[in-house]
């Protein structure tokens, strides 16, 4: 057991290394790694495997089916293992314009440092480095065996994540996780999340003719691709968010009474983001613990995009061809994408709508952690300390990442801790991290990871 | 009556006088009138007015709402007056790429004249004033008053037609009336329409937040306009067409038995244009008179165009905010624009739309002349003689054009007769005139002035 006398040298050596963190940092940051433009990926994988070897880690790039990936590795004390998922893409840093410093050069401007990627993975990537050094000058060792599992797709949706674990198992073997992000909610409390939706992107695509007519001519007789995917759409969904595929709740797992004692203690949003978004009222729960199991623990249909015939001002007088809709459907556990294909496809049909084709886009199984599982315990007691307040746990987020092959291939309890917080622009221009999360973000990493070689 | 021989001078006179007509025809052409892009609208109003007077008519610039409309007038023998609807301007020449001569240039290619706006519609303006010409020297004088009314918004849906036959009947007070269209079908027999449907164009816009959301946030709990507006679309019409607002169909007059019988002679094209635009097959009938009634005697509900979310390659994750659709209602008699707009509101309305916004963007009233109206009958006799070939006669066509006014305020029975063909390419680049065709659609011209002189 590690005495607090212990974790105070830990923390003052966080601080003492500060600046050297900062300068990995930099140099990540200065490295662009754009994956949606294929932008330095090779040179940002070589770099940091050369960071990790600086920090005494072995480090190797292994090709995936896209992006390299950089796996590295540390030995400790204990042969138990502590894995990293991070990943060194980033977006795009358009539009350039609204950035108020060279979006790839670190930038100090008070409290924050600027950069793209700097909190959206690079200062995670810094973060974790700088907790371990600190670890180890301490404790004079590392207390388990970490691993580093470093991505370069996660941007575009890691589109290989999962085969990429499934062809490493060895290599990957850990027993526990730590995942790419973490850090403070809205209101600077830290939050946790234990589970991410899955994801089935698909286009749906229809076509009547080789040709559009002029809608004077055929509007009575012709069949109209717009009026086809309407009719084909609204066949998949009601007017309350209800999907109307035959069999598509069945493998919906309900949230446990765990969950939804998390989910209760978790703040309620749903003001905040009304106002946000300037909406008249949600689809359902308008507030309270009904509101939060709907917004995660539902699977959605979101139509995202629209496409036929004329678009532009005024009139034309088209019947349109084709016509396409983009739509996103959001999986809970134990759904899968390949599941909902098959569903939709079958459910198309049996309505009369073979001629609408299906083209899946992008894929992710949804994946939830065990909220009791002492990793997690571990992860809320070592948050108390640093920021003297309980960590947030959601036991499951709205959005989708690559936590499936994590949970369910390795087998290990994937926990968050990070750097960022409510204004750390991830994605958008002056993308920042606060060096004050900043340090915290690293003392609470490093608790963990001290505490883990322990238990 | 006029005998064969004095036919027979006519039609001599109009080959003396045809270069002539050529030349009238090439500086219409050389002078551009796009009234999509404001281009040359006034100075061709100015031309046309100068070519009537060189012409022997008084012509003056009446200003309307929106662009200039040059009407003229010819005294004849007989106070009787037939009226020449046609207008000056033409659809941009875009793409110039595919043009084979400058579209602003008459350059003849054997037997066919190119440019823009050849056939659609100076090439109706020249062969008017040639068969007036041809007539009135063969016969000393004009045998009817001819009164011209040349507008100069036509291609972009003559938005203020109606109010400025509206605001000049009396200046435009006839007895019956040649439409600016009129030619061969694509067998080469002469061909009439006699009614045209009404439009009724909105676009339908529904705004459910201030801003694109993450559809991992929202899809679940936020209102999404791609969906309202697809579940608001799917209101509004059924899979084989019909129109479920309530009352639409009350005004629908259906053909008489005199439609039917010119309906049932008229070619059936079911299958060229099935093969044309690879249709696998019609909404209701598929061919015969069941099929041209539907084609042409029922009102539509199109949707044209449809744009909401991301609409590029690939996947993006958005919730959209916004969604339109622009709808185009064709009417048939005795339906109009104003009740459809009316309806439609109280039916979203009724459905629980009343968030979906509606803009009228194009209006026509539906409009229908009596088959058996003398002038109809004197329009198809004279077309005996110059084609050798019945004329096919569509008791009204599925487009739609400015009718209302001259039928139902003016009072006139309106017939077809020109130059154009099936090649004609009017709206596409190489537009032209066939001079066999162009030579006789003013033969037949000449010869219903001649009779309405005589009638």
């Amino acid at each position: 057991m590690i005495d607090n006398a212990t974790y105070a040298q830990i923390d003052r050596r966080i601080e003492e290394n500060l600046d050297r963190y900062i300068d990995i940092l930099a140099r990540l940051c200065a490295q662009p790694s754009v994956s949606a433009q294929h932008l330095g990926i090779e040179p940002c994988a070589e770099l940091v495997a050369t960071i990790l070897r600086e920090e005494g880690f072995e480090a190797e790039i292994v090709p995936s089916a896209g992006n390299p990936v950089v796996v590295g590795r540390g030995e400790g004390r204990n042969p138990k293992t502590l894995l990293m998922y991070l990943h060194y893409d980033v977006q795009p840093a358009e539009p350039l314009e609204l950035w108020e410093s060279p979006p790839f050069e670190l930038t100090r401007r008070g409290n924050r440092l600027y950069a793209r990627g700097i909190s959206d993975d690079k200062g995670h990537i810094a973060a974790r480095l700088a907790a371990l050094a600190a670890v180890r000058d301490v404790l004079g060792e590392l207390p388990c065996t970490v691993k580093f599992v470093i991505e370069g797709e996660e941007e575009i949706g890691s589109p290989n994540m999962q085969r990429f674990v499934e062809d490493h198992r060895e290599l990957l073997a850990s027993d526990a996780c730590i995942w790419e992000f973490g850090g403070v909610n809205v209101y600077g409390d830290p939050e946790m999340s234990l589970g991410m939706r899955g994801i089935c992107y698909v286009e749906l695509k229809v076509s009547t003719a080789n040709r559009d007519a002029h809608s004077g001519l055929g509007g009575s007789i012709f069949p109209n691709a717009a009026w086809r995917l309407v009719q084909a759409l609204n066949t998949l969904r009601d007017e309350n968010g209800r999907i109307l595929i035959d069999g598509f709740y069945e493998n919906v797992r309900p949230p446990s009474p765990r969950d939804c004692e998390y989910l209760d203690r978790a703040p309620d949003e749903s003001g905040v983001l009304r106002e946000m978004y300037g909406l008249q009222r949600y689809l359902g729960a308008q507030s309270g613990l009904e509101w939060k199991i709907q917004a995660v623990f539902e699977p959605t249909c979101t139509v995202c995009g629209l496409t036929s015939g004329y678009q532009g001002p005024g009139s034309k007088t088209v019947l349109p061809a084709e016509a396409t809709a983009k739509v996103d459907f959001r999986l809970v556990p134990d759904q899968t994408p390949e599941e909902v294909v098959g569903k939709l496809r079958a459910h198309l049909d049996r309505h009369g709508f073979e001629d609408v084709a299906i083209t899946l886009l992008a894929a992710q199984r949804p994946a939830k952690v065990d909220p009791d599982d002492p990793f997690v315990q571990l992860t809320i007691a070592a948050a108390r300390d640093v920021y003297d307040t309980e960590m947030v746990v959601q036991p499951i987020i709205g959005g989708s990442g690559p936590l499936y092959p994590f949970v369910s291939v390795l087998g290990v309890p994937v926990v968050s801790a990070g750097v960022g917080y409510s204004d750390s622009r991830a994605h958008a221009p002056n993308e920042n991290v606060d060096l004050d999360y900043f340090v915290k973000g690293i003392r609470h990493t490093a608790r963990i990871i001290a505490a883990f070689g322990e238990q």
